[in-house]
């Protein structure tokens, strides 16, 4: 069965997507991101990037409308622009970016926070990414997503705040979380589950996004309960 | 036909509902929650809601876990706290307060921002509370979430970024939109249109959740493009 663990700060990813999301300001994304051999950033990002961390993109992907000229001047040959591809988002573009270079073990960083509605595009193209066989995650301040079809053990610890967002799982159950699962109709329905032990199985017959929070239980502070 | 008006700063909500999320900074957000004569206070949100506006709210809701000692001496005629109510979020406490206090029209503030599992949750909520025929809107500092059923008109300006989801809209089309709607089955397929003129109208047979975004085009900076 499949093992999802918990990101560390000694991780080192194949390849990262930055997005112009808030930057990372968490140990752990951003240990992925100074670790990581091999950062893709989607437009602006890029100046983050390299302002931030005195570090060289691998590639700058997007529509260049949120690109310094700096960076422009600075990492000519590490352009890679389209302002006519309107269809595709740039945390899309920087994700087939890493795979024609033959990465296919991808984390995302800088993804949420800022507008809500590029938040939940960048969060549910993960199930987009998975379909095309992609080994990826999401890493931010709070938590993981990591997309999942069928049955996946989790690592985690005891009273590790979870989220299960139901992707048209038709039969969904799990064992070392403190709520029952079923196939949840409304994204609320599968938040705030807690992990009973060092690890969760999620068994499914279909797809599913988990996150798990970095945080002990501060549920109630914006809480979603179930 | 519904017409749904975009906030400004001079609107008086019947009622708000302040989550702890991310602290309004946003010149609309705050306009409402200045201007409010009913705000009900989620949890520690009452701390920096009587820190930085110097107010007292009406009602101070969840389960107290991250509400200071100070705001419980202060106002311990305010206090509707229930620790062991574990199945509804702070949120949706307020809402119901609200609702029994014959406050039917909910402006929600504080809801989106710190862990991305609260925010998905508390936007999807906002189903529930039309549902239970709430005329509820989310403002954030980046745009307002209305949620909506059948044929609506919408409050825009030209060129301003549009976002919809469906929740089980089996019809879906737009007028006054760049981009044709559809009944979209993931989160971001929706994402990301851009109004044509000072309206525009959805025809659905069924539910649906709009975003519209308050800054001009800056969709690829952590972009969801369709």
């Amino acid at each position: 069965m499949k093992y999802f663990t918990l990101p560390t700060t000694s991780d080192t990813p194949e390849a990262v997507v930055l997005g112009a999301g808030n930057y990372p300001q968490h140990a752990l994304p951003l240990a992925s991101l100074h670790r990581c051999p091999f950062v893709v950033c989607c437009d602006g990002a890029a100046d983050d990037y390299s302002n931030r961390q005195g570090a060289t993109p691998i590639a700058i992907v997007g529509d260049g409308d949120s690109l310094s000229e700096t960076a422009r001047t600075r990492f000519p040959d590490r352009l890679f622009l389209d302002p006519t591809d309107q269809e595709t988002n740039d945390q899309t573009k920087g994700v087939r970016y890493c795979l024609a270079q033959g990465k296919t073990s991808i984390t995302i960083l800088g993804a949420t926070g800022k507008r809500e509605d590029h938040t939940l595009g960048n969060i549910s193209l993960l199930m987009e990414y998975m379909n095309q066989g992609v080994d990826v995650r999401m890493i931010t301040d709070y938590g993981v997503f990591t997309p999942a079809s069928g049955d996946a053990t989790f690592q985690c610890y005891p009273r590790m705040q979870v989220s299960l967002f139901n992707f048209g799982a038709i039969h969904l159950h799990g064992e070392g979380l403190s709520y029952p699962l079923r196939p949840f109709n409304n994204w609320w329905q599968g938040t705030l589950n807690e992990a009973t032990g060092d690890q969760f199985v999620v068994h499914a017959t279909g797809k599913y996004l988990v996150y798990r929070a970095w945080d002990y239980p501060t549920a109630s502070r914006n809480g979603t309960k179930r």
